[in-house]
């Protein structure tokens, strides 16, 4: 299937010609990563509010378009330059990537159909919303040609990632994992707790059957609190492989060896998630993000065919690689999913494996 | 065994004689706990400095005895009146509550021993301080007569005040914990981390193999994150039982009839530990303690021979019972565990079941 | 003026009949403040759905009464009985003590009028919405046989009863405060920042003209700030006096000597807010409160005519005895402020002076 | 004087050879900064033990040097490169930057003295250190030629920068700061507290008199307290101007046309510290870093010669452009104060006035 196929509307240059709606938190990021894209190009972003994030939007020459509810008067007061609205922009492009509040995405799903532009949508959005649940490592032949794809939620991207450097190696016969959910993204401050920890009383929770959107027969059960911090999730695994594995040592190597895995050695001194982010701070990606579901050495165990490890969840970026592979699933810009993800991370800086 | 076997030196009116090395977190709340009992006196209390608990001390009419490396002139220069050293409140008590910081009751055991004065350890110390480890409900007959025992330490009473109810019921043949730590007492203003998730590296933790020493074979594995909060512990239950019970409801019961358990029903709108501790303030038992095991009706799953439920832990009193049921047993001054813990639960205002 | 002269509804026993509506954080404290007064009966509160508060207040005897908006139906289920709506509880007081959240009392107060009960509101309503303002060291009198009265907050209480202190012995030419608010209190889970400052942009911030509402002319200016903490306000202040005191113990006795005032020496080693309601723990009045400003010997320096100190506001209770002065002056039944100030603080524990 | 004359040791092409002791918080991003600029060659940095700072350090090309009290063994067992001691770094140098923890800076100057390379401390070192104390816009030109200097705090620098905006155009006659202090950086996870404020006792806090190693006479008092925060320090100032401005305009004025500034508007929605950090991590300079002071336009009042407004101070970063120009002093290597902070701030990538 070509671009012609899938709408016509790819650029002069061949590049599939990407709408960003939402600049958020994953909006901002999958914008950059767009950018850094050789097959792709960003034709803007919408938004419904000025803001610093609005304005860098502005600084670095993406175009701004005023989403539904959004005023232009309070663009121009603030001095941005408008491109238009969010139709306009959406007339623009072979796809869009919403990456609006929970639950908008919905309501969105609509206009983009009617408008004959392709969407990739997020975890926050109930499955239905797409045509198929996407996480690039695990299945990425499941998005080839679709219309729309639904890129699941930061904590199902982690968990389906390391399904797929398991089930592939050793099969899984049971697998729990307790979520320790950081309370608000660092910016969000109107949200709590500030001491104390929540309980989630749904039980299981929800993670559980959002990774079966990718891996159907997964028996996996998640349970999850919520706990007062900014910086990162971090899983509690423990999962009973089918095939004993050799040693602990083995299954580090594997999941060294997958790409978006990163794994720290104990004399790195990375005691917990606030090293991590520093690290992230020392490298230098994107906004000191750690796209890579992050493990330790020294946080992995084997007994017999039963795994035990920590991983740590960065819920703001790790999602935005899977975007990026997503759009180019749809419109078929690579034969393969291992193709694509070495094209995505090289151009965003990460390990290419 | 009698008192007089174990001693002699029981005080006039019969009462155990009881003095506190310590008088830090566990140490004033098993003070004024022993006050309440009908068969126990505090004989006084020992601190290395003066401060606002030693004046709380003091005020209360608890003899204050200066402690190891504690200087006398501080107390005076505070007005805080001194009725010994550590020594002389031994010499006149017939057990001692050791409540020092981790690692120093090992030291003190030496001293206790060569005055012949029996002791209580907290689970801070490791399991060889003493003759036995302690925990009321699950093993209260192993204290019996006991020189020292040590009461394990918040979360492994947790737990083992769970498998109490579980493994005679139902069988346990598996359990998995995780520990979501509390990072600091409220008032332990030094510790941190202020944000972020610290795993616990010691794959599986220490708290399983520390539960063995209640429940010799109990299959447990348990992995620990400590997060920003200073209210409670919570755990994340798995047990796989081995007769499956009939439903939740047949589990809840069996918690709800249980000493030393506390379940909230979903309307009263305990959403996590922060409205736990509104509860234990609202109830206003000693220092707003929550001596109990937290569990929530819809923190409880039943599904096949599986349960799932969270438990909450106040780390600061949990034990508090549990060291005067130790000083009971060794004491023998009941005929039984559930006559101790009755009589303990009532002096303290707990529910009596 | 009599209890007939106010409406004629005394109870028999001539003790003031008070509800109260609203059994939050504030609500819950009046209620048992009013059940320790000598000269006041609770009549019943008021509360807008079941909880396990409700539940509390309905162990202590409390009786419950459905407001506004809140379904009887709740309170069946949870097996709570109800003793009918709110109406039917204002029936049967004197006054009203309305401590429902942020600008509900303006609505009330509509209601509260038609029935010819008096009525105490909080400092999160306007001033305009009772006769006067109260700050029971102030300005007692100004309450006398009002029908309607507002407890300022907790932040302008604080700074209220410092001036009492200050004003009247040294005269006050400038004075500055910072504010250091707390985020939430303890069990409002849902508010933030879990990590940050935030900066109160309305400068000066509303509380210098609220403490006016109290000290017409006080030449006050204040500013705040948020942090992520649950425990107390710290306000940090410069006074600048227009006569100058010998020394800081000059000061400090005059604190000392203020009803509703706690000093710590520096050797309590109470260092900050947590060790300060660790010793609300140790002390155990009401749910662990701290009435009293809190000041510390080594946190008030005088440097000729300008004093600095901190001073610690627990935000949930300082305002519980100012409610309890407001209802004993709007019916006069005290013959002064420093009267009813040694009733309320006798009846709650506090330090009678 | 030339370089020559300080000790003859420049480079080939004329740079001055910087090191870098202590590659922390501040060291790795002095470290850094040296590379970026025209003027200077980074030598090489020395550390104490591996981590995954040391690694980047590594990747990056900086030459590893094993300091005072470090092991060379474990630099060998994680596979890190060593160029040598810090002996030998010094011997390549000109001078060495002191990024040591607090007081031992004090140690390593006679060591720097001994072998006749030039030092930069830091702020956590008395003012005695060096010859003399150093803020670039205040007092560059105290710099010059000298052989050792102290680059003041974070809090120092910030209160510095804003004194050298105030004092020149308006002069001050009165300055108090309430510095809200952050807890810990963010990676620093042995810090507490988790929950609370801590007062700083003394009063009035070390900043003043800090403060005044820069501008000896002005009547500054500052006073602190410690919350539980990662992100930056906020100052609450407010200053007496000797000659009133017309309008709190002129002051924003001539904050924005100072260097090092950052003024954020009302529409950017900037609410408190975490939106300046997210603002940082859009921008991408260094570590995520934000090196000029944060203010506020509605964060800033004018009331006659009464100036209040908060500023935030980035703990990690603030002084790293001042380190730069402190070098460029001591070597001469710019004709004023105003051009060497022009070097600095374009290398860096901040705006450059």
């Amino acid at each position: 299937m070509s671009g012609k196929d899938t709408g016509g509307r790819r650029s002069g240059d061949g590049k599939v010609r990407v709408a960003v709606n939402g600049f958020g938190t994953i909006g901002k990021r999958v914008a950059d990563a767009v950018t850094r894209q050789p097959d792709m190009e960003l034709v803007g972003v919408a938004k419904t509010r000025p803001s610093f994030e609005a304005r860098r939007a502005a600084e670095r020459g993406y175009r701004l378009f005023v989403a539904g509810g959004g005023e232009r008067a309070a663009f121009d007061a603030a001095g941005l330059p408008l491109a238009g609205t969010l139709d306009d922009l959406l007339h623009d492009a072979d796809v869009v990537v919403d990456a609006t509040p929970e639950r908008v995405g919905k309501a969105n799903a609509k206009i983009y159909s009617s408008l004959g532009v392709k969407a990739v949508f997020q975890g926050g959005e109930a499955a239905e919303v797409a045509e198929a649940s996407f996480s690039a490592l695990a299945n990425y032949a499941a998005g080839r040609g679709k219309r729309t794809l639904r890129v699941v939620s930061c904590n199902t991207t982690g968990i389906a990632r390391a399904a797929s450097v398991l089930v592939p190696r050793w099969g899984v016969s049971h697998w729990e994992v307790t979520l320790v959910r950081r309370a608000a993204d660092p910016a969000e401050t109107k949200k709590g707790p500030v001491n104390g920890i929540l309980p989630t009383f749904r039980m299981p929770s929800h993670h559980g059957p959002d990774v079966r959107t990718i891996f159907p027969e997964l028996p996996i059960a998640t349970t999850a609190v919520v706990v007062p911090t900014t910086l990162m999730h971090v899983h509690v695994n423990h999962v009973r492989l089918e095939r004993p594995p050799t040693d602990s040592a083995e299954l580090l190597r594997a999941f060294r060896e997958s790409p978006r895995f990163h794994v720290f050695a104990p004399w790195e001194g990375v005691e917990g998630t606030p090293q991590v982010m520093e690290y992230a701070r020392d490298r230098g990606i994107g906004f000191n993000d750690m796209m890579e579901n992050v493990l330790w050495e020294n946080g992995l165990r084997v007994d017999g065919s039963d795994a035990y490890f920590f991983q740590a969840i960065h819920q703001e970026s790790i999602v935005v690689p899977e975007n990026i592979d997503a759009i180019r699933a749809m419109f078929e810009l690579a034969p393969d999913g291992r193709t694509s993800i070495r094209i995505t991370d090289r151009a965003l800086g990460l390990s290419v494996r």
